[in-house]
């Protein structure tokens, strides 16, 4: 969401200096900020995510900061909510949307990592929410519920299929860690490949051992 | 490896100086700085390794570093080249050790993010190489590469016990994902929960397709 700048003071500072700050106010909600934050951890990672750089680049003063925030660690906290809540989110919509054909969900799930710009964006905040998250206690509790979260979803789809407790939650893992690989390992493979290779994996993943 | 601090001058400065900087050189190779420089990747992320950063760590000056490197973008090429040479001697390593039955050396794979400690530090670097070479393009050629040597790995096994071109490379994929999964979701399961999905894995991975 772009902002107009209000660095330049006009004419008669006593007046627009108020006037800059109440437009600040108005026009940045928290979730510009969280929105900024996000955009900083994904191109430049944790250590750029600061409060004057924020500001710099939102064109308002650091003051106007704390009009929504107690501090850095709350900014924080909230960015990963915001993911958190994105994230559930997604897995909701994904729950209702693919119908009630367990194949059908997996299928759905096996998709996930190729759903054009909005999920390559999703993947990249999760891959810069992941790198923080191996310095940082609250990161880490963040991803690993919501990894936690995936793999009960896969798991309810491979045990709806048949397969008991362990062996439906050996498979989810599979089957997230593939989903996982091709956001990591983005680079490897066309995509006609990447997408022979995803049928193959839905259909290795459900298919029963031999003997 | 712990280096005498260097810092402290001697009753004699103008015949200590030198002495000093004789010391630093004698002792710090540029191996030394190489591993200070991957410890502070790891531990911090890549903004954090600078040269006035590892020369205060290493308790030496700043100028002792150019004795090695031109400048810290050597130095972070360096640090790329030497997990290179690690990776590919482990790749060869295990093409040597694991015999010519294809199943034993697909077990092997498998078994990689299992083996104790080396592997969790050498997995802790990689993660490490991975964040910063989302941000950095001489970081992500090493990591496409390393990646591309281990598909082919995994594809060769897999063609050997059967299985045409592309579905050897799909599969190598998976294996490969599943690798990177565990290093990446390390904290999901139980040692035993995960010690049997080995298992599962291993056999899905080397399954023929039914029909």
């Amino acid at each position: 969401m772009p902002t107009p700048p209000v660095r330049a003071l006009p004419v008669r500072p006593r007046r627009a200096r108020p006037a800059a700050a109440d437009a600040a106010r108005a026009t940045l909600t928290p979730e510009t900020w969280i929105e900024a934050a996000t955009e900083v951890l994904v191109d430049q990672g944790i250590d750029h995510v600061r409060v004057d750089v924020l500001a710099t680049q939102l064109g308002v003063t650091r003051g106007s900061f704390y009009w929504h925030f107690r501090d850095r660690e709350e900014l924080l906290r909230r960015v990963l909510q915001a993911w958190r809540e994105r994230a559930t989110e997604a897995l909701t919509r994904r729950l209702e949307s693919a119908g009630h054909d367990p194949r059908e969900q997996l299928r759905d799930a096996a998709s996930l990592p190729f759903r054009g710009r909005a999920a390559a964006k999703a993947a990249r905040i999760e891959l810069a929410i992941r790198a923080w998250a191996r310095r940082d206690a609250m990161a880490r509790e963040a991803v690993d519920e919501a990894d936690a979260a995936r793999l009960a979803h896969h798991e309810r789809i491979l045990a709806a299929l048949g397969f008991g407790a362990e062996e439906a939650r050996a498979r989810a893992f599979l089957m997230y860690g593939y989903e996982v690989a091709e956001s990591v390992l983005h680079r490897q493979g066309s995509t006609a490949e990447r997408e022979r290779r995803r049928e193959l994996v839905q259909r290795l993943v459900s298919q029963p051992l031999a003997r």
